[in-house]
């Protein structure tokens, strides 16, 4: 018996989307099952305005319901108007956060099309997801193919002008009806979707960051890497504290400086490195910090380029703050599902603030604005990309 | 401005709980604005049988429920029907786990009397759940006022035999109904009751506990000091693992072997050290493990007694396993609400099970006998004391 080896936090490798298994070892529901009750009460749609539709205010007419019990298995996928929950108040969501969920986009693509952007590797993530928590596991192709079937139900919903789009939300939740910390014997599956406009009107805005280093978001050994409910929560206290200061987001790291993330966006640096070479460097998924789907196609896509070095590494907060004091910072952002590409402007540390220039202009640095153009081009601009799966 | 001392993760002293301030800076509901809608469908009750009155498995027939909105603040507290609640999917309760609780007892005593005991210490550690998470800030006393007069209510639920109890479980959760990890502009607080059988039918029963190094359930900067929804989901899996290599429970540790807590129950250590003197050490509150009220209590108890030190300190398991190697060890136990004194038999860590002789007889050590003894005659014995308030 090895007692010392007996559950262990997966060190991710940077091909953390090269094998999509979504398969389950035992029944899932199937997308084939799927019934449709249509709502008799269309709720009115938000203008198209950045300002009014921003991001999770404003959900669709309808949304996707999928039960389970440890006795019936996977109940089958529904698709019902829109509306509240009726639950125990013993559920154990409510009381030991048992439940993850999952952010991805739909986009409006040509001749009315609807176009999802690797939306296989949040139903990989997902399963991920559920399987720390003890939640079911679930047929990760069957999922997206009743998503798919949702946003058809919604697809007026889903905003037909540039920068704007149709967030999806998939959560996974304990619905046991007593109390006890434990593997749940009932769980609910939901998507909801939402239409939000452009996070930033303008396309792009830096913002600044401050270098938490009281509190933390993750450490080795814990959930970090997974996109489960608990992680968020104990980060809108910090972020508060920072944003009285003048900083709009925290950058996590563990007390020895280790960079991990920004709150809710991967970290990106791209600078010269001593020996005058450009590298474009982001934390490597060390099990801490989340496995973004956005992170991962800036990898690919700055690899495809090949014009600079694209490294995943252990990166220390020092090394970051050395490079923007040599004048060897290039540029700093951050990517997130719901954000695209963040530039960041400023890193406060110990004390002091250090900036990084940008072109004021483009509203960001050269890199991250051809990012931006070239993910907003493969959502949106109506051409075929192997990621994108157009219904 | 001091960046760096912007956000810091408390480092409790010892003595948490030895100045409860109650009060809130702005204005809480009240307990005398508490209006009651009895049922009117009375639920059977459960046989006291402890094979059936398990943990968390029935509630009674009311609950207490409080609203709060950024607009309104709180609203007149209720006692209704017990019921489930309509949460609407984007609430941030389900996403972030923006949610806490507590976990309470109350006895019943002579002359159809109920006996809370130190209920006025969990409304103090809820206050700073909340705090911690940016939810609404309420006046502990008022709560505790309301929670009286459920349990009046709800009388007949508490079972007048020994052993038996009623556990409170107070919830205060973010209802913001819309996504976007943010402060919640609205919540629920509802505090609901479960008649609850003795932990174990024999009283007391000693437990093996496997010392997790690979997972962790807290790390400094963390929450682990607060009793949040988040810190329970990821001990799920990590419980399922070990009892199926024949643990009961985790010890939760830091990497370098800093022990912290076992599952849901705080940690003590009864040995003689090098110069031979027998002392009662527990792991310090060092903010990363969860400040027990019956922690305190037993510190407190067993200083009262003067027969040997009591310690609390940054304790390290290769102390433990030290002690236990040497045969200095005389006793471990854990202690929690739910379970009171849970005596320990055997700690798994690093491929060898370390075992501690205690008195068959009494299923425990002569101290954890003690202790449970002392503590059951305090709640249940009938008479007056400073931890127990009649009602």
């Amino acid at each position: 018996m090895m007692l010392r080896s007996l559950w262990r936090s997966p060190a991710f490798s940077f091909s953390y989307y090269a094998n999509l298994d979504l398969s389950c070892p035992y029944p899932s529901f199937q997308a084939r099952d799927l019934t449709t009750t249509h709502t008799m009460h269309y709720i009115t749609k938000p203008p198209c305005d950045p300002k009014i539709m921003t991001f999770g205010a404003f959900h669709t007419d309808h949304l996707l319901e999928i039960d389970w019990s440890e006795k019936m298995g996977w109940s089958r996928p529904q698709i019902v108007p829109f509306k509240s929950f009726s639950i125990h108040p013993f559920s154990a969501c409510l009381h030991y956060a048992i439940e993850c969920f999952e952010g991805a986009k739909a986009y409006r693509g040509p001749n009315n099309s609807i176009r999802t952007f690797r939306l296989n590797c949040n139903m990989y993530r997902m399963k991920q997801s559920a399987k720390r928590l003890s939640l079911p596991d679930f047929d990760g192709a069957e999922l997206e193919r009743c998503i798919e079937q949702l946003l058809k139900v919604d697809r007026d919903w889903i905003p037909d002008r540039q920068g704007f789009s149709c967030y999806i939300r998939p959560t996974l939740m304990a619905t046991e009806e007593a109390l006890g910390v434990r593997a749940s014997s009932r769980a609910k599956l939901f998507v909801a979707l939402c239409p939000v406009g452009p996070y930033f009107p303008s396309g792009l805005k830096p913002v600044r960051v401050f270098c938490n280093i009281s509190t933390i978001r993750s450490a080795p050994g814990g959930v970090g890497g997974y996109k489960v409910a608990g992680n968020y929560a104990p980060t809108v206290l910090p972020l508060k504290e920072v944003q009285k200061i003048g900083f709009h987001q925290n950058l996590w790291m563990l007390p020895d400086g280790l960079v991990q993330e920004m709150g809710v966006c991967n970290l990106f640096f791209f600078w010269k490195n001593k020996q005058g070479e450009r590298e474009l460097v982001t934390p490597i998924l060390d099990g801490t910090i989340l496995p973004g789907i956005l992170r991962d196609s800036i990898l690919e896509l700055t690899r495809s380029m090949g014009k600079f070095k694209v490294i995943e590494k252990k990166l220390y907060i020092q090394e970051v703050v050395e490079a923007i004091e040599d004048g060897r910072m290039i540029e700093m952002f951050g990517s997130g599902t719901a954000v695209s590409i963040q530039p960041i402007e400023a890193i406060g540390f110990n004390d002091k603030i250090y900036e990084v220039q940008y072109d004021s202009k483009l509203n960001a640095g050269e890199l991250s604005h051809e990012l931006f153009d070239i993910l907003t081009k493969i959502q949106t601009g109506g051409e075929e990309h192997k990621w994108i799966k157009s219904i």
